[in-house]
């Protein structure tokens, strides 16, 4: 159940010109479901990618590494199928997949960028992918944010207007989870694209940022995917950004890419709770970081979350072994507003009814200060419910 | 449900001569359960401890770090309140507790050590424990065993006697788990005592490397509690070890630490499986450990372990986003016996019937071999099941 989300109205996501959108069924997931997404693009695009670290990073994202060099003219999508931990066949096999859809484009097969997202190591079912290309069917942002799903509960995507020198600019994007949540560089997976005309060297720039303030901040489980990837494209259909309009749009950019990495906490499995953890007068941000995930990590916090339960101790406990050489003696912890420790014991003055409330909202904020420097950093994370053992214990029969 | 563990036959428990054991029931626990435990040594014994590395380290463990440095007299533990998070009235109060327990025995109350365990951030009850101090009940260590429980299902004690040149000595230990466990130089509270005589500088040393080969090898759920100690205590009263007997008794002492240690994982809150997991032909101990606590650490590792879920792929992530720069085409995985992965991609010659058997035992071993050195390590897991999230949303309610 999804914690404050709601599907997107098609109505307020606006279309990307120089971007057009299909999505069909090739048989990977359960019939009738739509399992393809391809977007193609419109000669003279940008394209920038940020990708997952993980060393077992599956065949797709290697392709795309290399390909995201080229002028791409297509991204393609499949659900149900990582192609991950699949060796030289896994790559022969998505090479097949660009291969088929370069033919039916009339482009070079690596101008193809390919995703594929669902279980691991098992062989992808490249023949029917191919088959089910020539049928596919134009849809809106919508459609495409839902033929990405695996085990989202809800579609994902977001969209804005922003004004720029030479006219109105729209940033538009789509993204899934919804566990297997940790990304380092990069999200699961989530396409953002804009009209704007931005070189490829400038949207580079402005991907890195935005992903390290929106997806590389989040967490459901601590687990980095084989499949993360981050896509954005500006196709220049609309208007030029100028050196001025760059920062306007990647501001756009970047709140679209936060509400999209918002929505994937939402809507993780299981999660009946949104916390925003926030370390502030931290020493550096990589220990404010260190100290947020560690909270955030926490089977023992995360259960209690779920519980409702102030039980403040286990985030003292989380704290004290993220391996920051903190004074504990300085340390203050607050639940939303009520300042429950200070000076690294229990604040005199508070009484435990006030956590409750606040920590019984489906929405709330743990916030540790440190007092050792002027750092801070913010992490986005949910709760362990009964329904993340279910989903995952679960998840393939 | 402990995994494969029955609780201890008090016949097998050798008694230590010099060791004095008394329980009782100072009511922080719910009335007529056993919360305390008293360890009165005979003059002459030598003490050695490992404690947590959490910053947040408990009052108990602060004192405990001190007091160790002298002639030890006696050990009291209490349960249902782990004194943590409590700043210097928390230390004021177990100094209470040492000082009554010293009037009691006629020393000082710097030769007392104390040990805490159990909810976080409340006051400690000092005034109740010392209230039930003169009417402790002499028992024996499965009765000891007992008296430290907190979430344990079963009481944990082992026992051995190993043959030293100038005769046989005794070695007796207990422990409590079940949850926030990652030691850290400690578990989380195991009391483990010889009557062999052996100088304290040796005891050091063959504690810190029993610790790292038994309770260092073990994780539920990565957390890293306040009040990690881990105490071994030699009497003196039986016969003194010659340097080549301290190999011997090393040995012994190592083999009921890994029995105390692999006991908390078998009785790990909600545990249905014991996992092994073993990391082989790696650059370093170090990557080893890393590489084995990612896999023992991924809640969808885990949750699949409960499942009896051959979902290969999550340990292939787990792997892959370690932090280790290994070449995941030399990787190969086994489960038990069943090699499941050569050179980074599926054996073809495996089918899933063959692990989900290995998997459905409660318990089985997981096998990682990284092709790139000679190092290995072993960490000792279980699984993450509807019961973990169970115990630990309800713990406080």
């Amino acid at each position: 159940m999804a914690v404050n989300l709601a599907p997107p109205d098609p109505s307020s996501l606006h279309p990307i010109s120089g971007v057009e959108l299909g999505v069909g069924m090739a048989g990977i997931k359960k019939p009738g479901r739509k399992d393809l997404l391809v977007m193609t693009l419109a000669p003279g695009a940008s394209v920038a990618g940020v990708f997952t670290r993980n060393r077992f990073c599956a065949a797709p994202v290697l392709l795309c590494k290399t390909n995201i060099r080229n002028a791409v003219r297509a991204l393609i999508v499949n659900t149900g199928n990582a192609n991950a931990g699949t060796g030289a066949d896994g790559l022969k096999r998505a090479g097949e997949v660009c291969a088929a859809l370069a033919r039916q484009l009339g482009c070079r097969a690596d101008q193809i960028l390919p995703f594929s997202t669902g279980v691991i190591m098992e062989p992808l079912p490249a023949e029917r992918i191919v088959a089910a290309l020539p049928s596919l069917e134009d849809c809106d942002w919508a459609g495409a944010a839902e033929a990405i799903m695996t085990t989202d509960t809800v579609a994902k995507a977001v969209s804005r207007r922003v004004g720029l020198g030479k006219g109105e600019a729209r940033v538009t994007g789509i993204a899934k989870g919804a566990g297997m949540i940790r990304p380092d560089m990069a999200t699961m997976l989530g396409f953002i694209a804009t009209d704007a005309r931005v070189a490829r060297k400038d949207l580079t720039g402005i991907l890195k940022r935005a992903a390290d303030a929106s997806f590389n901040c989040i967490t459901v489980d601590g687990d980095t995917s084989t499949n993360d990837s981050l896509i954005l494209v500006a196709t220049g259909r609309g208007p030029a950004a100028t050196k001025k309009d760059l920062v306007v749009l990647e501001g756009a950019i970047t709140g679209v890419a936060r509400d999209l990495a918002q929505a994937i906490v939402r809507d993780a499995e299981g999660a009946t709770k949104f916390v925003t953890v926030r370390v502030e007068r931290g020493g550096s941000v990589a220990e404010c970081r260190r100290v947020a995930y560690a909270i955030a990590h926490s089977p023992l916090v995360k259960t209690a979350f779920f519980a409702s339960d102030p039980n403040l101790g286990r985030i003292l406990a989380a704290i004290g072994y993220a391996g920051v050489p903190l004074d504990t003696g300085k340390v203050d912890l607050h639940i939303d507003d009520v300042p429950v420790v200070k000076r690294g014991g229990r604040n005199p003055a508070y009484v435990e009814a006030q956590a409750l409330k606040a920590m019984k909202k489906p929405e709330f904020t743990v916030r540790a200060v440190l007092n050792r420097g002027k750092a801070e950093a913010t992490v986005w994370t949910c709760d362990f419910s009964f329904d993340y053992v279910k989903i995952n214990a679960e998840y393939r029969t």
